[in-house]
């Protein structure tokens, strides 16, 4: 059984084609199911088979965004994983890959705790996908690198946009956690002169006060500032969100939510009761913020969010990206044919200054639950920038940027 | 002097090289004058000579999205104009080279008429550019390929992710009065059942009552419906729109516009006192209103607004659209130093299956003012689509598309 789950990446596709492709290497095994919308497929039996599936189409498939299959976002509680065992043992499914994020890596995990429990033999495998990097244990996560370079590219435009109109820009970039797509927008920047001026991450607490000084810097220095954003970017106050459990913890208060609060706008909230934060008009708050304290003479200010094209967008993906998307399916098949193993598939990245490589398996209950954010290392002393040893970190995942020509240095 | 005037495009830079290249080829002119920030430079005498610029450099210039001379959002009237033909006077400028839209124009036709009543030998040429496509007599515009590229490749994927994951999805498009660029979607359509499934153009009265019934229908049918909608959708009532020589005309209202004043939000406007269509929220606007009315049962509901992303990217120039902009650039100056002649350069289409064009030159004043709206044969009937002719003109404009990979058709 083969599943895709979660948000959309560019290269979600390689992952299932490396699984699909592996498995038809393998004369032992019949049947591939592929589940229709992850979990909700697999409980619902709504499977295809995907063995000895037309290669020419399958490429096809790799090289088109999101999920193929189908995608959900139901987070399995015990009783859904139940569900999901009786299916496989009812099915005779004797080896499960679900691509996704850590979430997926959990019911991966639970589903295979029961497996156990129940002496039957199923081998477990999660396949890593996000555009937010924040799984543990690997260097990095297929689908992050697209996005990276979709947020490069389009930060590249929109720092030539203001330079050639100037005034302020804000780009609103995904992650609602983890930094680690906003700081991409590093790879746009070329030389002192040239955008992001400004890059923020929820990893760091946003003081707005000092935001407007920032940006009063900047825009007296060059006359022009592009600033980016995490839509997740939090205050020093807290509020509470609900787990699918049902349990409640604190966290750090979203900008977005506290503007909202104080412009006293409804808030949605998803199925556990969180604020769906993409409805939520960060980026035009602190526009209109910034344009109150500057003032009568406060230059064109505009605001923009990057919104799905940043998963979705077919038109640049990573190759190296690509490639390990790719590998990554494949590993988890040749993984759980190799030994009576379960496990996440995870990458280290070579020593050297050349970027290559490795795959290794990680355990399951590393990768579940727990996110990785944005080492504290690469944010800047003063919480409103990027340091560039992040950029040997990102250039390479993104692959090569075209270079921006300017009339003068 | 040339000079580079209003909103960015991705293949702007290619007509600034254009004339710089054509300049270069011409023994008899010593100076090419680029004005920093289009006739705001030209009134501050604020250019550089641009005469035998190093030719690597240029290549990578006209590489690179938006005006790489600085761009400007001045629209002069009389006495500005006055100002800039001094300015010409002065510098003995002979050639003056703008490009821009048809405001662009206009300002090129009265500074060449004050150059006429002093007898003094101008020749003005403007060149085109602009993304919404609006310029009258030319068949298209230099920069709409790429801004169509862009617009086709990311609902391309948004449909994708919209498979994966279900429910509605509503993507605001750039467009203020023209729906060119919102009908350029329909270029991510690759049959029946895969998005956009609606489409929304300002030159069709919008019925917000019939658009939910036109939403319902869709969803009722596939499970998930893709929208594309112009920024700039009107409905059936009225409003004033100020003019910058301080005339009043009443045109549509936006229905971002009407939404707004329902919903009781402050409404910035420019220096015209015109209503910012870009601040307002339209796209979570219609999904806040299609949630409200499909109750209880309502499905996952999302809302982009695409913003300058679709103006700037670097990622995805079309190859054709460059080559024209390129020459369009060329073209002016060939035309100018062929005869005591002014205009604006065109494009005409040639007839037959095989896409390919020829030069011309327009009158300034037939494609000043006026611009031109997509033509009501390419709306469908029930004013919620675009019919298939309409890919005859676009695709070529916009370059060859990735095809889409699906499983199962």
């Amino acid at each position: 059984m083969v599943g895709q789950s979660g948000g959309s990446t560019a290269v979600i596709n390689q992952s299932l084609v490396g699984v699909i492709e592996a498995v038809d290497d393998c004369a032992a095994i019949g049947r591939l199911l592929g589940a229709h919308h992850g979990v909700r497929g697999i409980v619902q039996e709504l499977f295809v088979n995907l063995k000895g599936f037309d290669r020419a189409r399958l490429e096809r498939v790799a090289a088109t965004p999101c999920a193929a299959l189908g995608s959900t976002r139901d987070k399995p509680n015990e009783e859904y994983c139940r569900r999901i065992f009786e299916v496989f043992r009812k099915n005779d499914v004797r080896y499960f890959f679900y691509i996704g994020g850590n979430d997926s890596a959990d019911t991966a995990r639970i589903v295979r705790e029961m497996a156990k429990a129940d002496s039957y033999d199923l081998r477990v495998f999660h396949i890593p996908k996000t555009i937010d990097n924040d799984l543990r244990v690997t260097d990095h996560c297929p689908g992050y690198g697209s996005a990276a370079r979709f947020v490069a590219l389009a930060v590249m435009g929109d720092d030539r946009d203001n330079a050639s109109l100037t005034g302020l820009k804000i780009d609103v970039i995904m992650g609602r956690d983890a930094g680690w797509l906003t700081a991409a927008s590093m790879l746009a920047r070329s030389d002192e002169s040239t955008g992001p001026h400004l890059i923020y991450v929820p990893e760091a607490i946003f003081d707005i006060g000092r935001f407007v000084d920032d940006v009063r810097a900047v825009y007296d220095r060059l006359g022009r500032c592009v600033i980016a954003v995490s839509e997740g970017i939090v205050c020093d106050e807290k509020m509470e969100v609900r787990k699918a459990d049902g349990s409640v913890k604190l966290v750090d208060k979203p900008i977005a939510v506290k503007v909202a609060e104080e412009m006293h706008i409804d808030l949605e909230r998803d199925d556990h009761g969180n604020v769906v934060l993409s409805k939520l008009p960060l980026g035009q708050f602190l526009a209109d913020y910034i344009a109150e304290r500057l003032g009568k003479n406060k230059p064109r200010i505009r605001a923009d969010t990057f919104g799905y094209v940043q998963r979705s967008f077919p038109g640049c993906v990573s190759p190296v990206d690509a490639r390990e998307a790719r590998l990554v399916g494949r590993r988890a098949v040749q993984y759980a044919l190799a030994g009576r193993t379960s496990g996440s598939v995870a990458i280290r990245r070579n020593e050297g200054a050349r970027y290559g490589v490795s795959y290794f398996r990680a355990e399951l209950a590393d990768v579940a639950h727990q996110t990785k954010p944005l080492p504290k290392e690469y944010i800047n002393a003063a919480a409103n920038g990027i340091n560039d040893s992040f950029l040997d970190y990102v250039a390479p995942l993104a692959g090569d940027l075209p270079p921006i020509g300017r009339l003068f240095d």
